[in-house]
């Protein structure tokens, strides 16, 4: 028996959640284990009503599971970033998952964007750094109206050099990121360990041509993984470039590790070229606390509630999160059925059928067989 | 008469642009202007002998130009980062050319990995900030051993905390971003008053629902600059989102205007989609100052010398420049001597041709016509 907390958010993240909960319960009746699920009813209507995004109590509560699986979040009612930031980011935080692990896997009968291209090409997993980096959230602003703890500053300021302490023109904004080398090795150690189970190749992407504080600490430390993996064959490459292997040539890559930002925006170019947002899945993972699996699309809440949205990216994140839980014929059960339930046709809008949420999730418990 | 300054570089650099000077002199004799070379010797060779990246008598000199012709820079025996830094970014920054004018367009005759997608579909341009953001070189390690000019600080560490002042465990580094309210105005300016002369669309590339402090500004000064162009509308996309738009619908697009990392990345992205690096030129312009033009991709050391590279991304990097001058009807003749070559099927290897680089350069020069 294993007890996992659930949290569908905001948008279609309940809807699709329930169907992940489906497959991943015939999961268990067939592989023999229990689920007993605990819903939080954390998200934007909550927050809205009350203003409160995550409690402590939540918070001590879901470090007792192992996993957390995830709906989404994100509503139109409130500004961006905040449930973001509030939620998503404060739980990833909190549980230190410092791993997310984004397969970038085309699944036989899904079309992808690229010409020329087939399941064979596109085959590897990006694993993201998710705790450091420019996400750690410290910044701000300075020399702008809007910010009256400066006042002071800027009343010295427009004194001493004669700046109008009425005007904006000359604010600046500032971020701050922070990696440690501590927070870049385990990250590698965790890629490499995955390369050495798959075909042994590890890419590491990152920006230490310009943005050479931050990635030449990373840069080093790969340089020092890499050394204690011999068997492993390791590049470097630069972000910018990668975007464009991603497309031109995707069969080149086995593991590629890299730091939170470029792997946010890596990551979804990657969930495009295996056919799109509705089939990405992602695990935010702390090999040794509680790791939390997601579907890597927002909350979309246009199509809230109307049973129209691809539940397939969260069935997938629910296979990851049987594999952390062990049970790993389990997991691959579940990818199989839902090959078999795009094979069969019976797909959303979003990949050319006119299959409904609960239809897609319904056909792929089904196909586990029980 | 025009005097433009002239930089090969490194690798590949010089063969390319002495194919961009023929075409640029023959649409010269063609449309009836002169253009006067001076060539600049700045590069890793100079490097590696003297230790001198730019002068400052360089730069004087430089400033008196309008435009700069560039070639490449990046040598294998220097450490990534040290060119493009002290050479390229050095003369972004040092002459203030705040516009990153990349143009994403394929032309007829090229292939594009995306499947499906044609010339009528993938035609915008993206206005790359290029002064700001974290390509400031603002940054720093703390607690390694490696940086002596810590040591105090570290001893105090350790007594302070028992770390280990012989470790580096506990090392971190961090990196700066900074953007202003001005640089972020002004690079905008120039993408609505390009958009006024396209589609009238604007969408502006951002991560402001995580890095929030810069981005934040970004948003404002963006909706204030939208606010003033009421007949140009405007979309907000987030990064990530939007590498996944390029490859999916790039045909949404007319102009994209972004901070400069982010530009970074999803320039090579387009640079991609119209067929390969070969084909992608930039501008790096100061509308009141000097410009500099440029094919975006690297010096390719492999391939220095032997003839086979690619003269196309900056042969139309050079229409760039003819246009920035005045020249828009030489500049035009370029581009579409440059399609003719490819119709004509004078190409190089990255084509699936087997002319060499002068062949290129010749083919189209003579197209131009005399
Ligand atoms: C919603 C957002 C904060 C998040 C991120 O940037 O990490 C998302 O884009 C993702 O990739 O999971
Ligand atoms: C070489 C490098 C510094 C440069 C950049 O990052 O701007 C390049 O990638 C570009 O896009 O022109």
């Amino acid at each position: 028996m294993y007890r996992v907390a659930s949290i569908g958010g905001d948008g279609i993240g309940p809807e699709i959640l329930v169907e992940g909960k489906k497959v991943l319960d015939a999961a268990g009746e067939k592989y023999g284990f229990d689920i007993e699920w605990t819903d939080y009813p954390i998200g934007a209507d909550r927050y809205l009503e009350t203003g409160t995004l995550v409690t402590e109590d939540e918070l001590k509560e879901l470090s007792a599971y192992r996993a957390i699986y995830f709906g989404s979040i994100g509503d139109d009612r409130v500004r961006p970033g905040v449930l973001e930031k509030g939620i998503l980011l404060a739980l990833r935080f909190y549980f230190d998952q410092y791993v997310n692990l984004r397969p970038i896997k085309l699944l036989h009968g899904v079309s992808t964007p690229l010409a020329g291209k087939g399941p064979e090409d596109i085959d590897f997993v990006v694993v993201r750094e998710n705790t450091e980096d420019f996400y750690v959230g410290i910044g701000g602003r300075f020399k702008g109206r809007h910010h009256a703890d400066l006042q002071v500053v800027r009343d010295l300021y427009s004194v001493k050099f004669g700046l109008d302490a009425e005007s904006d023109a000359e604010e600046i904004a500032y971020q701050i990121g922070v990696l440690s080398r501590e927070g870049s090795r385990r990250v590698m150690e965790y890629a490499f360990d995955l390369a050495e189970r798959r075909e042994r190749r590890v890419t590491s992407v990152d920006k230490a041509n310009v943005l050479s504080d931050v990635y030449g600490l990373w840069r080093e430390v790969f340089t020092g993984v890499a050394a204690a993996h011999p068997d492993v064959s390791t590049e470097f490459n630069f972000v910018d470039a990668v975007t464009m292997w991603f497309v031109k040539n995707p069969e080149w890559f086995d593991v590629v590790v890299t730091p939170n930002m470029f792997g946010d925006i890596i990551t979804d170019l990657g969930a495009m070229i295996q056919g799109g947002l509705g089939l990405a899945p992602g695990g935010n993972i702390n090999p040794k606390g509680t790791s939390m699996f997601e579907p890597i699309h927002g909350s979309a809440p246009k199509y809230k509630g109307l049973g129209v949205a691809n539940p397939i990216a969260t069935i997938w994140a629910g296979s990851l999160l049987l594999d952390h839980l062990g049970e790993h014929e389990a997991a691959e059960a579940v990818v199989r059925a839902i090959e078999g339930t795009i094979r069969d046709g019976v797909v959303t809008k979003d990949l050319g059928g006119t299959a409904r949420t609960s239809d897609v999730g319904g056909h792929v418990a089904a196909l586990i067989g029980f």
